[in-house]
């Protein structure tokens, strides 16, 4: 790879996500050679992402070049590739465009779908991890949306505007909210042949209550918004299979949608070719010291998701967020000016600034500390602290100005099917 | 396909281009059925189709949802489906959906590339006629900038970063000096490996000047700005053929690209059923008379760029932009509500309200009657233009907003590869 090999040392970071871009952000003025790859040549704002699929934003909006947000540092290179393997004894890493060496590598790869090996699931349902994901769930909605005015079959109408959405964590919650909303908005103004009662949105949770991570009353609330909104939330409730059709529950009901999304799972990205031991096997992710560093090895670190610490808050490792990517990215930056001082690392501490999620106009939910509260107000401090961490202004102008536009028109103006999704 | 048959005549529109819309929105208050037909959920703004290729401006902001337009009118319906043959003598039209029956047919189609049979263009050009197109385009030049940066042979990285661009026309010209302006705002910035004069862009033109339909002032003037941004304009030049890599003109020279953007023509796309006699072969184009009423017709018409309307200013039909599409649409629709009336038609005549084009920033041309300028105040006059005809408020903001953020920043910021284009 035609990158020059200077007498500073090269850092290799793999993946432009939250962690990986807060850690080349502290090293900025350090004299080191930062080498990114990610397989997106931009950064995506994965909490909006479900906006995206909702036709609420834009995905221009939600996604950055990553080459712009380093345009400033010197020594600083991006390839997109996918990183197929690392090999920790030669301190190399072997990529779709070549390989290339290293002093240290960073591995912030994230998550991935988990359809828990369940074919018929990873087959037939839509998955939202990556814009590509989200734009095709965009297509697929309202392309059923279309068929279902056109058809004379009213079996087919019904299954066509069946939303299941299985999975109560803060992605299933905040697009079933989005699609009830979307029913009542644009359903009602646009389509005049369906009938708002046609449509109709199943949130799917095994567990006993959604926003499971939250306090159990923000969790209330948030049960009572959805049902507000008319979103069927069926809770204690396992999926077992989907065929493109029909969904079977484990108890054994079933129902026919031809939409089912699966926001019920994630598990680590790991990169091939790091010691077995020091990966758990069930989550997919790194076993890390306070430090970042992958047990057993010396110069090899990982961030954020793929990262499991532990510690005694967190004994199965903090959660896959935005919040814990960005705050060891930032850790392991300072750490690295450290040692490249001479100085001693400081080991990472979480800092919980709360959690929350949106259900639709006016209803969210905030937990922050021992404090929480749902409704308009939790609404705006969403709206501001997701505006606070989209990267660059003109994405949060434009976040604004579309949050905006709809609201005041109930409206989700990205409803283009540009590139139709194929079904199986 | 059920659409409910009122007492009302139906008037079914093929079509949700500049003509379609401009031809139903006059219709709003009259007492008829309207079916409009599109394959595409959306109406795109083919005048700026070219910024979204280079990365200026998201897609969101030049589609707009048809439904959308159209909501406030009764007994109007969409539906998204492919047109594929009529039947003048039943008057039903055939579509991927199913059949319908008409009172009146309004074709609305325009046009889409002519490659002249070229079967080396065809597939290895890129054309520009819709959006996913545009996003293709986008996709394959940011792809060939970045493996150009990662390449180690001097040769492979030539043919990367030479771009062809043939036809003269508004779209050549615009997408020429566009390309221009990506080499100096973002390849100096964000690819420091990369040497700004190692980027090349071609414009061919067949004929002895650029802007053939505008003034001779106005074509020396675009290729003057052409020529200061560093494009190579090659004028009575004609492609004979692309394999993918090799340009070969008809005077037998040749040149190595990667990229390959054919805006050379276009060609009417027409309907199936219509009899011979009514099509021009040669343009695709139905004969209709100063009614746009198809030639042989009573109850058929045809408008904008599949029209061709001879008039003793334009022997060969009206130019193939938005304007006469426009006032075509709007004539036809008060014809309509004066014939519903039992009130006799007015025959059409075009406006021309002038023509212009814009090479990059502070660049454009203008031709109005007589009078022709350029530079910096026809470049506002043409932003000025566009964001009046772009439909919907909010994309005339966010096309603004863009606009004013990539002109200040010297950049084109949705600089995405959302999904990489297959090359052959």
């Amino acid at each position: 790879m035609n990158i020059p090999k200077t007498d500073k040392p090269r850092i290799v970071v793999i993946g432009g996500g939250f962690g990986g871009i807060s850690f080349i952000k502290k090293m900025n003025r350090a004299k080191v050679q930062v080498v990114l790859f990610d397989r997106h040549n931009y950064h995506t704002f994965q909490p909006l992402l479900y906006q995206v699929s909702t036709a609420g934003l834009e995905p221009d909006s939600i996604a950055y070049p990553l080459r712009k947000i380093f345009r400033e540092r010197d020594d600083f290179h991006f390839r997109m590739a996918e990183v197929e393997e690392v090999d920790p004894e030669k301190n190399e890493i072997h990529t779709s465009i070549g390989s290339l060496s290293f002093d240290y590598l960073v591995i912030a790869t994230g998550t991935r779908t988990n359809f828990f090996n369940n074919k018929g699931i990873q087959e037939n349902g839509m998955p939202m991890k990556t814009i590509p994901q989200a734009l095709n769930m965009r297509s697929l909605i309202l392309q059923n949306i279309e068929e279902a005015d056109i058809t004379d079959d009213p079996e087919e109408k019904r299954q066509l505007l069946n939303f299941v959405i299985v999975g109560g964590g803060p992605t299933g919650v905040e697009l079933a909210g989005a699609l009830a909303e979307f029913r009542k908005g644009i359903l009602e103004n646009d389509y005049p042949q369906l009938r708002i009662e046609d449509m109709r949105v199943h949130l799917i949770e095994g567990g006993d209550r959604v926003l499971a991570p939250m306090s159990k009353q923000s969790s209330n609330k948030a049960l009572k918004f959805l049902e507000g909104l008319g979103v069927e939330v069926h809770l204690n409730s396992l999926v077992k299979d989907y065929d493109g059709t029909t969904v079977t529950l484990e108890d054994g009901r079933t129902s026919k949608a031809k939409t089912f999304i699966w926001a019920a799972g994630v598990t680590g990205s790991p990169v091939r070719g790091i010691k077995a031991n020091s990966l758990i096997e069930r989550s997919n992710r790194y076993v890390v010291d306070s430090f970042n560093r992958i047990e057993g090895y010396e110069h090899l670190f990982a961030l954020g998701d793929v990262a499991k610490m532990v510690t005694e808050q967190f004994p199965e490792g903090h959660p896959q967020v935005a919040q814990p990517a960005i705050q060891q990215g930032k850790r392991l930056g300072r750490n690295f000016r450290r040692m490249l001082k001479g100085k001693e690392m400081k080991p990472f501490k979480y800092f919980d600034k709360g959690t929350m999620a949106t259900i639709g106009r006016n209803k969210a939910v905030v937990d922050i500390k021992n404090i929480n509260f749902g409704g308009a107000f939790a609404w705006f401090v969403w709206m501001f602290v997701h505006l606070w961490f989209l990267v660059g202004f003109r994405n949060r102008v434009i976040t604004f100005f579309n949050w905006t536009y709809n609201y005041i028109n109930y409206d989700r103006a990205a409803r283009l099917i540009i590139r139709p999704f194929k079904k199986n």
